[in-house]
């Protein structure tokens, strides 16, 4: 009996007691899974038999389908109670995706101190510092003592998200180091913890880009990463498993829309949504073609009087398109990892012309061995040749260019870039290959 | 005056007081990309400054080219008082890069626990479960109480990754529990640690491979996930932090090989080194092109009678590619992230051959006016409609289909999907473009 039959069963039969059971062997995650394929008045049987604090466990481990199901299933007041298990990001998150007013309703009903916080979070964007922060941290006085720093974490504790890291602050609020619990645990009772914190604390503003985020706490392997406004008051922190989704987010992100894709696309997507995310890439990719198509009609009389052109000129546009995106896919995922700008290493755009032309010899060489051969020509196979080796070059500037110039401007390169490099190679590989022909035209016939 | 020159006068000047206050302003990693750039000498000069500790952190934050100088440059004695600084899986990655006559020097050198400890670690292979683990953790007999475990956490936790959770054995050192520091702290003195533990521990054996690991850390939001033998026995633990490296190399992986570039290609790389990488697979997409072309070639005779086919087929062909790439990317994050498999997903190719038809008869339709309008022939924009909706098909079903075939057979699908769905779209839209053509190639004259 799988888990969706074990809680059906359990519905039924009204059996707390072994639900309990199952409550306590199972993942919030897997018991949100199965709850994602009940019925409406199921959902509504099963959730009457659960504690506010279950009721939480599963909301947060819930898809936004299923989370706005519940909601709307749940009365007011549990979901308020359900609310008070639960860290102050994912609370903002979901009253994210509620319609206005029952996100009022909500809020009023919360205590005045958290649904300040929640409100302070509804604030910040969802892809900044603060839309990913939580305001659960324990962040303590720098003049208290072992003793009663102890006591205040073993009371704050229970409702924070890290233990292992405590901030330290000054009279002011103002944040001025980070204490570990392991030297807090070691320290004499009446040390205080401006003797043993870290004064050294990276910290980051509300509205920092998560990819920024990201990137700093891999880069400093940290744990937790403190979010501070301008006078340095803490307002909350992000963790790393926090960081973990970002990061799984913005990869997914990169990948998809280098094809052109939608980040939200997923398979079993309906095929309306579908089409409305693919298409208008592929009108845009459309014009592309059109124009390389335009390129190739402009010769269209050189083609007539040597027919083997048309068979030859995809292997010289499709070649460059290969390289091009190597290099492209290279740059994009340097510039993702924060690795390069364009004023530090535009140079290392020889690199890549040079890539081009060792690349576009070995292979320029072997495609005109096979055309001289098939053909009987060796001035066919001496154009293809050079046509491979210019465009494998023009692939490598523009492969590196491309998206380095895009990112400059603030545009994400995983969007455009593989289209502005498409056409280049398209078109350039077609201009040339075919421009040569026609140039050396009475040496083909 | 940067990091560097800082550094540098340091050296000229053996100012270790000076050195203490740089080295309490910064951080490790920032320390050493400084180093990175030093001369062997400069850098002797400098770590004859550096207390072990000091050398310890600054090697755990080198990429492997830092390290491997360093430890060439430092006496054995020094490297194994730094290892005993250092946590087990990064001591063990540092030998993994060393020659084998200093590998063993140093693991002779080492406190005998230790060194059993790093030689079980080499053991493993680095992208598994054991490979990326630590042997530093916190595992508690369930019969403590709360008072002895406190006392053990505070003497084992200074060298531990991770005290927020303490793991619970039996006394055959079977893994029966977690326990939550926060619960430890609060729970009365006598209470024993089974009475407080969750029974609930995922873990993982040493075998399994890290991509798993980090599906199974960011499905569960773990942050620490504990690695048993076969007999349950606690071998070692995975932070999340580490985690996080895993996902980022697996996404660059992922990136980088859909464009078939190797994953170790950086921005800067020699050019020798670059073109060995990507010259083979440049070789296939070559194979491929000729395939397309030659294609092609089996139609020279409509192509002479109607040349504006010469120019419209790159629109098909790319179309299709585009399209495929489209499909293909969802497919190849979906299986990244544990999301589907060909057995219970293979009826969604439904959705991407419906997608390929609304997609083809939309792209299809403006090409095929566009056309009609260009060359005055209804039957060239009708043909070029069918062959666009035709392969526009193609590439939804092959590009579902290929990665899900691929992963089945325990390949990875975003190495060589790419070249066949390309080797699919490119032949499949030339042949039907044209054969279509040739078909009816009285009412195209």
């Amino acid at each position: 009996m799988n888990l969706k039959e074990s809680l059906l069963n359990i519905i039924a039969d009204r059996d707390r007691q072994q639900l309990s059971i199952i409550l306590e062997d199972s993942y919030p995650i897997d018991i949100a899974a199965a709850l994602s394929e009940f019925e409406d008045d199921e959902l509504t049987q099963f959730t009457a038999l659960l504690t506010a604090k279950e009721i939480a466990s599963i909301i947060e481990e819930s898809d936004e389908e299923l989370q706005q199901k519940l909601l709307g299933l749940l009365d007011s007041s549990k979901i308020v109670t359900a609310f008070s298990y639960m860290s102050s990001d994912d609370i903002a998150d979901i009253l994210g995706i509620l319609d206005i007013s029952q996100r009022k309703e909500l809020l009023k009903r919360m205590r005045i101190s958290d649904s300040k916080d929640i409100q302070m979070l509804l604030g910040y964007g969802p892809e900044t510092a603060g839309g990913i922060m939580t305001t659960q941290y324990i962040a303590l006085k720098n003049t208290l003592n072992m003793k009663d720093a102890l006591q205040e974490i073993r009371r704050i504790g229970p409702r924070t998200e890290i233990i292992e890291t405590i901030f330290v602050v000054d009279q002011h609020t103002e944040l001025v180091g980070k204490a570990d619990l392991r030297d807090i645990l070691i320290a004499s009772e009446d040390t205080k913890l401006e003797e043993i914190m870290d004064e050294n604390v990276l910290s980051v503003h509300p509205e920092t880009d998560q990819e920024e985020v990201s990137l700093i706490v891999s880069k400093y392997d940290l744990k937790v990463l403190p979010v501070v406004n301008r006078k340095n008051a803490i307002l909350g922190i992000i963790t790393i498993d926090d960081v973990i989704d970002v990061i799984v987010e913005e990869h997914t992100e990169d990948l998809l829309m280098l094809s052109g894709v939608s980040k939200d696309e997923k398979v079993g997507n309906s095929i309306s949504m579908s089409v409305q995310r693919r298409l208008p890439w592929l009108f845009i990719n459309l014009m592309t073609a059109f124009l390389a198509s335009f390129t190739v009609s402009l010769f269209e009389d050189v083609i007539v009087q040597v027919v083997a052109l048309a068979a030859a000129m995809p292997i010289v546009a499709g070649m460059g398109g290969n390289a091009g995106s190597q290099t492209l896919s290279v740059v994009i995922r340097s510039i993702a990892l924060g690795e390069i700008s364009i004023k530090k290493d535009w140079k290392f755009v020889i690199n890549e012309v040079a890539l081009g032309l060792i690349n576009g010899l070995a292979t320029g060489f072997i495609t005109g061995l096979i055309l001289f051969i098939k053909y009987d020509n060796i001035y066919l196979g001496i154009i293809i040749l050079v046509a491979m080796i210019g465009n494998l070059i023009i692939a490598g500037f523009f492969g590196f260019l491309i998206p380095l110039i895009l990112s400059k401007m603030n545009l994400d390169p995983a969007i455009s870039s593989s289209i502005f490099l498409t056409t280049t190679t398209d078109v350039g590989g077609f201009f040339i290959f075919l421009g040569l022909a026609k140039l050396f035209l009475p040496l083909l016939l």
